[in-house]
């Protein structure tokens, strides 16, 4: 099939067949599809949509690029979580020891953080020594050993998806749905799981800002997972306040830990929420717990048993992490650092924060990157003082900076502040968990 | 600005300006856009379209990506035709030494054939010894001393365009308007004329088979044109049927010949008169004649006279071909090759000839190029023997085939007979030229 047929289907606006879809992946990897056929191509898709059966089998195709880790000898039932990202979004990190302390096995792999959002390899790099560049061997025995392991995407794993994704993010066509799906849902299908859970993150903080998106995206990427034979479903969780009390690596990491030592604060028990509601579905689609009570109490016993921590302590042992942030996690919190305190203009209530512009200050002072091979400050981030709702008065403390130097203080302290919206109604509460999509 | 960001305004369907526009192409032609962001923004300009002030900004763009001829020291009025390709179209060949001898100077570049249609690159160096690769300073000289000169496109004539094109090819977006428009005008207006003449061709041997399609191309050339500074009108011209008598390179070259030798036959007419109608607006346009009479009578002259085949002459000389062809036309006509003649099935009249079928077919024994970078076998041919309205006895030859061995005849000879439809009904007689559109 020449690269040219295919492209001129798409261009028209015609369905391509299964066949025309595996030739061009196929193309892809093997490098017969030169670039800038993938991208006349890519751009076609964008404009002329992909429907669900297209969507279905780039996905697969994409899978099929690369290796499907088989976990066959291992008889826990096998799942995992993704999230399409947010600001201070660190459910990954105590899902996965709490899933696996319920008797999951959890075989995550997981990405980087681009722009505003963050990255759970990032995060898990804060801890000193921490290796997430696992060979698919070393992954699968961490698996078996401590129940989950968090790595990332080795170039076994659907090498289609890495090149077609960094093309994608060169040409302007990174924000169509069925191609989001595709990439997604082609990783965490290697993944060779029973079970997975996507949290569809909306708000303003959320790639998919509008309700109704998110709402398709989710459908789309819970058809999918279904018609590849792996039990999906999705929450639509809010994303128009930072997750948690913590944005910026290392300070996400010290949520994480304080969470899982059962010294949970003000500020921190959304992500606990956001989190527990996850791991209910992975246990009830596992068939670990019958009812969403009886998976709550799962979670409780784990945590309450000190089980998940020890978990994440020994995933941490195994993966090369230095676990002296287990027994004191303030060692995350850099001293040395700049703490400024962001005060409130007026008096009122929090009506709105501005979410993207908080990841997008934080990531300005290198707590995120703006290009994939930028490097990142681990250290900087942002504690959020006051949230959705609250009272304010004039002065009081909205949240608290930690970064460098005077310098970074003056380029983005202004722009946390003007990211809250302070007035004098009391907003609603937004619901936490909008919607579950299965 | 950042080609991310001009390939996602026109992904949004939203115009560019000029000065993106002129940033695209500025990095197409010092390579700081990569091909396959060029081939990103093609496809979205192919499917969201480019509205006419765009279209005039991207062929000015290219224009100036390289050189334009400067003329100013010729003092002729300086015209060109171009045509955008059919089916034994070989006007060129007479239209550029008759309107050199009625005074006008012809700076004509052209192109090679691809696919079904021929070019007049490949058709001149059927004559021994003929360069068409002339540099910038051998092209001049050669339209002052004769008054035309006919070569290919330069590496410095309209780069981007050469570049584009390439990659237009490989990806499935050649067929857009816009971007014919831009890759036309850009190589014609770098001859720095003053007058253009388009010949738009329709009917099933043309790419615009469709009248109106036919009609939205020539508006946008002569626009373009004319918005250029170019004073440009375009013919649209039948192509239901070959054009003249002989279809192959050097077939066509001796019909050319012919016709300047004033030894016209049946079958060449038509040739001959589109060549006469285009002329006519090109010494119209350019003021050397008041109307269509005397543009008409001029014609005549210089062709009664032998002027014109005298310019034909002096051409081949100075571009190094031997002008042995001129005395004696029939050493054009290989007498090693096969003749087989192609009867008719049927009683009736010629009411269709699928005029791409033929052009195909002559393409498969060799006679054109399926790729830009196949060699062709300048001898083949065919040589039409009946057209539209005809009468016809089953048995009757339709046409010869000129061809190298049984083999070939075998495998083309049932596609040159199913390109006919005889039927009862005598069919009405197309108009060879349609529409003026200036």
């Amino acid at each position: 099939m020449r690269p040219q047929d295919i492209i001129t289907k798409k261009r028209d606006g015609e369905r391509l067949s299964k066949d025309e879809i595996f030739s061009f992946i196929e193309g892809v990897t093997d490098e017969s599809w030169a670039d800038y056929q993938i991208t006349a191509l890519i751009m076609a898709m964008y404009l002329n949509e992909l429907n669900l059966e297209e969507q279905s089998f780039i996905t697969q195709a994409m899978l099929e690029s690369g290796d499907v880790l088989d976990f066959s000898d291992v008889e826990k039932p096998k799942a995992d979580k993704h999230s399409t990202g947010g600001v201070g979004d660190k459910t990954s990190l105590i899902i996965a020891p709490i899933a696996a302390a319920c008797g999951l096995a959890v075989p995550m792999i997981s990405g980087r953080g681009l722009g505003h959002t963050g990255g759970t390899l990032d995060k898990l790099e804060s801890i000193e020594g921490f290796n997430v560049n696992l060979t698919t061997k070393e992954f699968k025995e961490i698996v078996r050993t401590c129940g989950y392991a968090m790595a990332g995407q080795t170039a076994e794993i659907a090498p289609a998806d890495k090149k077609i994704y960094a093309l994608r993010d060169a040409t302007a066509t990174v924000s169509t749905i069925p191609l989001i799906v595709a990439s997604i849902m082609s990783k965490k299908l290697a993944e060779g799981l029973d079970v997975l859970v996507l949290d569809v993150k909306t708000g303003n903080g959320a790639f998919m800002a509008q309700m109704k998106d998110a709402q398709r995206l989710a459908k789309a990427m819970v058809d999918t997972g279904n018609s590849c034979g792996v039990k999906t479903e999705a929450l639509i969780t809010d994303m128009n306040q930072p997750l948690g009390k913590f944005v910026g690596n290392s300070l996400e990491v010290y949520e994480c830990i304080k969470v899982l030592r059962g010294e949970c604060v003000e500020g921190m028990q959304e992500m606990m929420d956001v989190s527990t509601e996850l791991i209910v579905r992975m246990l009830l689609m596992s068939g670990l717990a019958n009812s969403e009570n009886e998976a709550k109490s799962k979670i409780k016993d784990v945590l309450a048993s000190g089980e998940a921590f020890e978990k994440f302590r020994q995933n941490v042992e195994l993966q090369n992490g230095s676990t002296k942030v287990c027994d004191d996690p303030e060692l995350l919190v850099d001293k040395e650092l700049l703490k400024f305190e962001i005060e409130s203009l007026n008096d009122g209530f929090v009506n709105e924060i501005q979410t993207t512009k908080i990841g997008s200050a934080i990531c300005e002072i290198g707590g995120g990157r703006l290009k994939a091979e930028d490097s990142i400050d681990a250290k900087v981030g942002y504690q959020c003082e006051l949230k959705l709702g609250n009272k304010v008065n004039k002065g009081d403390v909205l949240g608290v900076l930690y970064c460098r130097n005077e310098s970074q203080v003056n380029s983005i302290s202004e722009k946390l502040q003007n990211s809250y919206k302070i007035s004098d109604e009391q907003p609603e509460k937004l619901n936490l968990i909008k919607e579950l999509i299965s």
